[in-house]
Order: C-alpha cells, then sequence, then structure tokens
C-alpha cells in the first residue's frame, strides 16, 4: 500500500495518538465534534462563497481550509477532516440533499431487493469519493505535521438508518420495520454497507489520516439483542479490518452494549453527555480510552461555569486514558470563546495520575 | 372532593388496578399506548368528520367515543382517554398547532423572565381544560364500568421542553440551553407546569380517571445529575400529591434514573423497548410494578413472530407485577390484526408466578 508522504509526516503534536494507544501523556488531549462548522464565522466565510455545504464537502481545497481552521483558531489537539457520513450512501448510489433546517433528504429509499441497484458495492472508492481523499492529502500538507488528522465514517446501522428511512426521524420506525419483516434485505444492505466503509476508511488512512472514527449516531434507538444483530456485527467486522490507525467508537446511547464495544478491537470509546463516565470507566477498565463527555449545552454557561464544569469532569477521571471532547457535536450558535475557555482548562489542567 | 358517580361504579374488569398495587391477578392486563389512534379505521373515519387533531381534543364526545373505540375493538384491559399533553401549555397561555407530520409547533415560546406571562398558573383548571374532564366523564357513562379509565399528563420536564423550544428536536438545545444560562428561570418555570399539572390530574381523577400516567418523554436528553435537578424533583412532587388512584411514571431513556424513580411514591415504572426489563426489575426490585417494553416493531412481523416474541417477554418476566404494553407508542401504520395477536398472546398466557 503506497502511504502519502504527508501521512507519514512526524506529528509535532502527537498526543491524541499517545492517548489512544494509551501511551504515557503530558496532559489530556482536547478536541470537538464538528469543531470544523458554523461555529467559526471564518467557516461561515468560507461556506458562504459557496452554494451549499454539499459544494464544501466536494470541493477539497475549500474542505481542507475549513478542516485546519479550528487547529489555528481554537488551538485543539487534532484537525478532523470536513466531510459527512451521508458520502458513503451517496456513492453507493443513493444521491442526497441537505436542506437547511430540515436536514439530509433521500428522494430514493431501500426498503425493497428490487431498490438494492442503489446499493452499489463493487466500486473504486477512491473513484467515488475522491474528493474526500484529496481533501486529506491537502490537509496534512498544509497542517506540516502540527498535529494528527483524524478520519470517519458513518457505522454500517446508522448508515443503514439513512438509506431505508430516507431522512431524519425521531424513531426511524420504517428502518426498524425492516429488520423484522424483512432480515435478510437487512442484512445484504449492511453487508455492502460494510464493505464499502471499510475501503472508504482504508482510503482516507493511506491518503493520511492518522486516526479513524466510527460515528453510530442511531445506536441508542435499538434494544440491545437488535443492536448486537444489526449494529455490533458490523461495526466488529470494521474495528477489525482498520489495523493501520488507531480506531474510536462513537455509538451515542448504546448504554447497553458499552461492554460489547469495549471488547472490540478498537482504541477509544466515544462517550455521550448522558451517560456516567465513572460507570462507563468501571465498565469497561482500564484497556480502552475514553473520549468524552462534556454537555454541549456547558458551553452556553458563563466562562467561569465553563472552566468549573470542565474541571469538574477533568477530576472524575480516574486515569491517563481520555481524550477530552463534547459528549456530542458543538451546537452552531456557542461562542468560540466558551469553545477555548473549555480547551484552554483541559490545557492547563495538571495530570493527577 | 366531590367524586363522579361513574368513577365510583363498580369497575368488571380491574386486572390492571389490582396489577398495579400488587395484588393478586389472575393473567397480566394488557394495552397500548396511542392504543386511541391511527392505528384504527374507526378512528381515522370520526377524525375525518373534523378539522383536524385538536378538534378531536376539544370535543368531548368525540374524544369519549375514540377512547371506548380500542376497548370494543380491541379487548384491552384499559381505556385511556383521548387527548393530548400539550393541552397543559396551551391552557397556561401558549397556544399550539398539530402540523401533519411535522408535530406540533407553538408560535410563543419562554426564553425570558418577560415571556412568563405567557406561562400563567393560577387559573381553574377545570375552566380551561373542561372540555378534557368533560370527556372523562362522558367515556365512564359509556363504558358503563367494563374497564377502568386511565387519565395522564406530560411530566413538567418534557412540558417545559415544548414551552422553551416551542417545536420537537432531535436535541432540545434551547431548552437545555436555558438550564445553564438561566436556572432560576428554568425553575419557575417548572414550578408552575407542576403546580399546573397536579391541580389537573385531581381534576381528571374527580371527573373518573382510575388511574393517571405521566409521560416523560424527553427524560432521556438529560444527564443523570440535570434530570435530578429538572425533572425528577418537579416529578416527585407529583407522584407525592397524587394519592387518590394509583401512578404511573414513564420517563422514557431515563436508565440513569431508575432507582431513583422507584423510590417515588408511585405503583408503576413505564420501561421503553430499549432497556432490559429484567435489569430493570433487579434495579426496582418487588415494590413496584413494571409496563411495557414489547418493541412496536416487533408488530410489523408476522403474526407467529408477534406472538413468539411477545411469548418471550412474558417468560422473561420473574414477577406478578407487570402491565404488559409496547415501549412506546403503536406506530399508526400497524395492522390492528397484528395489536389483537399481541393482545390474545398475553390474555392466553398461564401465569407461572
Amino acid at each position: 500500500m503506497h502511504f502519502s508522504i504527508f501521512a507519514m509526516m512526524k506529528i509535532q503534536n502527537d498526543l491524541i495518538l499517545r492517548a489512544a494507544k494509551g501511551e504515557d501523556i503530558e496532559r489530556y488531549p482536547v478536541w470537538l465534534m464538528r469543531q470544523a462548522g458554523r461555529i467559526l464565522p471564518e467557516y461561515r466565510e468560507v461556506r458562504g462563497k459557496l452554494s451549499g455545504f454539499k459544494e464544501l464537502v466536494e470541493t477539497p481545497e475549500r474542505a481542507a481550509e475549513v478542516t485546519i481552521q479550528p487547529v489555528d483558531l481554537l488551538g485543539v489537539d487534532a484537525a478532523i477532516i470536513f466531510s459527512d457520513i451521508l458520502v458513503v450512501p451517496e456513492a453507493m448510489g443513493l444521491e442526497y440533499q441537505m436542506i437547511e433546517k430540515k436536514g439530509p433528504w433521500f428522494e430514493k429509499t431501500i426498503r425493497s431487493e428490487e431498490a438494492l441497484k442503489y446499493a452499489e458495492f463493487d466500486f473504486d472508492v477512491e473513484d467515488r469519493l475522491g474528493y474526500v481523499t484529496e481533501a486529506i492529502r491537502i490537509t496534512n500538507k498544509e497542517l506540516g505535521g502540527r498535529v494528527p488528522l483524524i478520519g470517519f465514517a458513518g457505522a454500517p446501522w446508522t448508515i443503514f438508518c439513512y438509506m431505508t428511512e430516507g431522512q431524519g426521524s425521531k424513531t426511524f420506525s420504517e428502518s426498524r420495520k425492516i429488520l423484522f419483516t424483512n432480515p435478510t434485505l437487512a442484512h445484504e444492505l449492511l453487508v455492502r454497507i460494510t464493505k464499502v466503509t471499510i475501503q472508504y476508511l482504508k482510503a482516507q488512512i493511506k491518503a493520511g489520516a492518522h486516526m479513524v472514527q466510527i460515528f453510530d449516531s442511531w445506536a441508542g434507538i435499538l434494544g440491545k439483542e437488535q443492536y448486537a444483530e444489526f449494529g455490533l456485527k458490523y461495526m466488529d467486522q470494521i474495528a477489525s479490518a482498520i489495523t493501520e490507525v488507531p480506531v474510536t467508537i462513537f455509538a451515542k446511547g448504546a448504554y447497553n452494549s458499552v461492554v460489547e464495544i469495549a471488547a472490540m478491537d478498537c482504541n477509544t470509546i466515544g462517550v455521550d453527555w448522558n451517560m456516567q463516565i465513572t460507570d462507563i470507566r468501571n465498565s469497561v477498565g482500564e484497556k480502552r480510552t475514553l473520549q468524552g463527555n462534556l454537555d454541549p449545552c456547558v458551553l452556553y454557561s458563563s466562562h467561569n461555569e465553563v472552566e468549573r464544569q470542565t474541571n469538574n469532569m477533568l477530576n472524575s477521571f480516574i486515569s491517563k486514558r481520555h481524550i477530552v471532547n463534547l459528549g456530542h457535536g458543538v451546537y452552531p450558535d456557542i461562542d468560540p470563546e466558551k469553545v477555548k475557555t473549555f480547551i484552554n482548562t483541559v490545557k492547563n489542567y495538571e495530570l493527577k495520575h
């Protein structure tokens, strides 16, 4: 496999990679989900010159530019490539639109064997998703090894939800219906998504992603047994297939399955803000790094309160194996100065372990 | 207090009341959340003659008619008054609209002290919500004591969410923002909602509700500590105030707070389909009845599979203290025949305890 020269460049601040691997760290690393995005006026300026979200995702130079902004402006310990989990279903044959104030929308959905023709899996990922790998290459070149770059993809279950429901939903009952009425179709689609996702993550790594995160945003809508069958089974295949770089699994709401996730071949487990991080540490033990989990709404408080709540969280950690983050993506109307207070509080915190 | 004559009428099938109180039962009682609603063609016929959902809620004769339909057509062991949790914010001064395929929408929201003028609490509940109590009286008269009638209200936290966010949301970040930026305002609003809700539930009981359920649909979006402060505190006040009839608390997604809820003065705890009912039984012990929790999507399966999964759930019960239900409201496109299979499976199940 030919790796990008920039992927192999010496990383100056490799704190997050060491934390993921359970190596020694001087302080906890910190970054934010959705750090490259609407919270930054500089992002909105770049975005405003384009036709919309999708053009930004599909224009490597601009995607790289907004990926680097939070490194320069906020001082985070990692960049995450600016993209969307829905590029995968689109590459497979289901085009999506991102509708302002409403979210993603697919004209076609997959609810029958016949519709599986819109779920292609035998194609060259680099061919259809080259704009993402190109954005990764440009980002690393421009970062010059200052911090690591995180690649990502949606988990098969979450991608399945969008491909079958066709839009966001509180219950995803159309998606879940298929698990009962046509489990064979469900598994066939999940197998295809998994296959493409592994190739896609490997392409990101080859292009220069130093670690990858798998987002299972809708893990929490399944009961434990169904999540094992339709979610974790495929997540596990991805975790096992990615051996090149550290893997983070963020299965939001999967409080029933923390032990099963910790048993997978991953380095880091994302913890949402509803979960008790001490409970998760007790279930998981010392063999995995935890990532999270400040309530994103804390950043609406005063600077003093942000500092106090961040320190409370840090004080609750009984291990070095932590990557600090919010328990969900940062909300778009948060003041970037509050984000800086959060980040600086983490940076100034003296490790006790 | 003057109780309705129909409330005091001897109930022929009082299985659910006995199950709630932990008394002896011959078999498990069964009903479904949203049983009075779009799954029944007979409901759609009544609804079709009116201008919409709100007119149905506000027309006691018609509300009573659709409340009774599932007793006649499906054979459930309880009726639940056809209404909406949002009648309470509306009575307090925030009018809502129910927008087809979108859900509730409020023109005004409460995000400042000034807006508290839209959160009245010093009014006669019977005056503004008399259409609900009248519907309860008519329902009991027409039921003639066949089964008990369940009254209900939203929990203060969930009503707070709608009054501050103004519509449904995945994150309710506007609502949660207030908890951080203006906790005094949050508590003032929650105190008011609690006060009105207690009066409203007491009015329902006086009119003839034989038991009441408090729905905390958005319990799961708060972390444990915030839910204790802004959710459970007020839930507890309601549970303590309602001494006349059995109380059910359904706090969806509150997996962190099951022990705290069980410590309240309630009879029954609702269990959503993501929770493991055996885990909840282990946490709660034998002192409370559990209600739930078949995945509503199971009813999309074949009749045989509905029967099998229902029996699996029943076999997992290690106690008599159960009221059978789904783990969420029945989805509108479910075949009523599948609902009957679910109900009949419960009715035919032989109690082993």
